[in-house]
């Protein structure tokens, strides 16, 4: 018999979201994403979509309650030192999810970083969540986020504000901050009269302009959850958020730069730069 | 703007199976184990559990028809070159994968190779199954495997015959193959009294040995997924059920050499090794 090496245990992060059958984005790119970070992912499913290149068509919610029993069962024996969320379903699944990281230490007042990935607006800006789950993901959730991380369709339905230059992203800043996080990032993926991809990071007091390329592909599925999990990987290795925004930055980037085709509609951005080949 | 390079569409898998919140086992380890493959992962969510490296506390079954959806959804747009099953919890969701395989050519007489890891029995050898599920199992879905996975608990619960030595591993591979699945493999990992685990493949004809260390470790979670997923890997990528396995057994032997401690149980097996550092 042969011992084993023991490997020493990665840092862990949890990711609190939907499932996604197609595989681009949702849950499966926040593990991908962890996984190639260095770091263990650990999940609390919200909900199962049925989904592939052309859209989602349907799915099912999983019970708050038991979302809320994924979140203790990881935190209490796993342990974790970041966690962030994605699509989130519903007003139940968001208060459950509010009321669960208080308890276990998630987020502000606790001591594990918490990344709000406001999910809820489709590919195609349409609401994702009903008002009153917009409402508790303002009032509830936002209060607890290290960080939230909303694209210009999200700002537009949680602030009301309609950003159509890049002048006008500092106004959503300001408003998103009003909701309570320590940080926002406001991403400018969506402004596409734009030449470049410039992101705005506010913390109350300074607005940090972070350049970066506009990146012509199509295939975009996945990215924002990159990114958010990139930035949770980080912060799970102890990074400060604006390091950890920064890594974040660099790491999507490639993922975009490397996006590929899948099926007949919007295909994922690529982790797989991240492998050296394998002989099979 | 700066075009990207446009990247070329991996190979697709599909998994069917459950979540695992502790992120070691299940849906996960299938995904993270395609991906180091250079395979892109699909999924069919099966159940979601509520798991840690101390056990299974509770779990949501999906339902059938939901399961179904998401097999098509994929099948219809993304296309795969092949699939596996883990968990899946009922007899109609069983019922429901058989059907929906035989609809869109997954597994025999059909063009997709498919994979049967018969998941029906605890990392304690308690049953996980009802009598009616393990009854669909083997009357509806194993006949569309080419392959099946089962370990020595699975056999017994599957077939009765308690392998207590290396000698009845042959008897176990005739029963099972009895069932009707174009390959069989059975794992001898739960042989603890042998000091190696060998491994046993039968096609009806022939009886391939496959021999392999043991490894002394407690952390095995997940290993049989990260098998089973492997050889879906190879088999994605055209090579042959012999070759797969093959393959299978390297890439799960170097994931149990490097599996790491995880909360007070029972930790994962590892596929970090196959990723180069970052700088984070």
């Amino acid at each position: 018999m042969e011992a084993n090496t023991e490997g020493h245990t990665p840092p862990r992060a949890l990711t609190i979201a939907g499932t996604d059958s197609g595989g681009g984005a949702g849950m499966h790119a926040d593990c991908r994403t962890f996984f190639c970070c260095g770091v263990h992912a650990t999940t609390a499913v919200t909900a199962v979509t049925v989904q592939n290149s052309l859209g989602v068509t349907g799915f099912v919610e999983i019970p708050p309650e038991v979302v809320a029993a994924q979140i203790e069962a990881v935190v209490t024996d796993v342990g974790i030192s970041a966690a962030k969320t994605g699509m989130l379903a519903s007003a139940p699944i968001i208060s459950a999810v509010a009321a669960t990281c208080a308890k276990v230490g998630i987020g502000q007042s606790g001591l594990i970083p918490f990344v709000v990935d406001p999910v809820s607006a489709s590919m195609h800006g349409d609401q994702l969540l009903r008002d009153d789950a917009l409402d508790i993901l303002r009032g509830e959730l936002f209060p607890r986020a290290s960080l939230v991380t909303p694209n210009l369709d999200e700002v537009r339905l949680l602030t009301g504000i309609e950003v159509a230059s890049r002048a006008r992203m500092a106004d959503a800043a300001k408003a998103m901050y009003e909701f309570g996080p320590r940080w926002v990032l406001i991403k400018g993926g969506h402004l596409v009269t734009d030449q470049e991809c410039v992101d705005l990071l506010y913390d109350g007091s300074t607005m940090i302009e972070l350049p970066g390329p506009r990146i012509d592909t199509r295939h975009t599925h996945g990215s924002g959850d990159t990114l958010a999990s990139a930035i949770t990987s980080a912060l799970a290795k102890g990074r400060s958020v604006p390091q950890a925004v920064a890594f974040g930055k660099r790491f999507v980037l490639r993922a975009v730069r490397e996006a590929y085709p899948l099926g007949g509609g919007v295909g994922p951005v690529s982790n797989f730069w991240r492998l050296p080949d394998i002989e099979i």
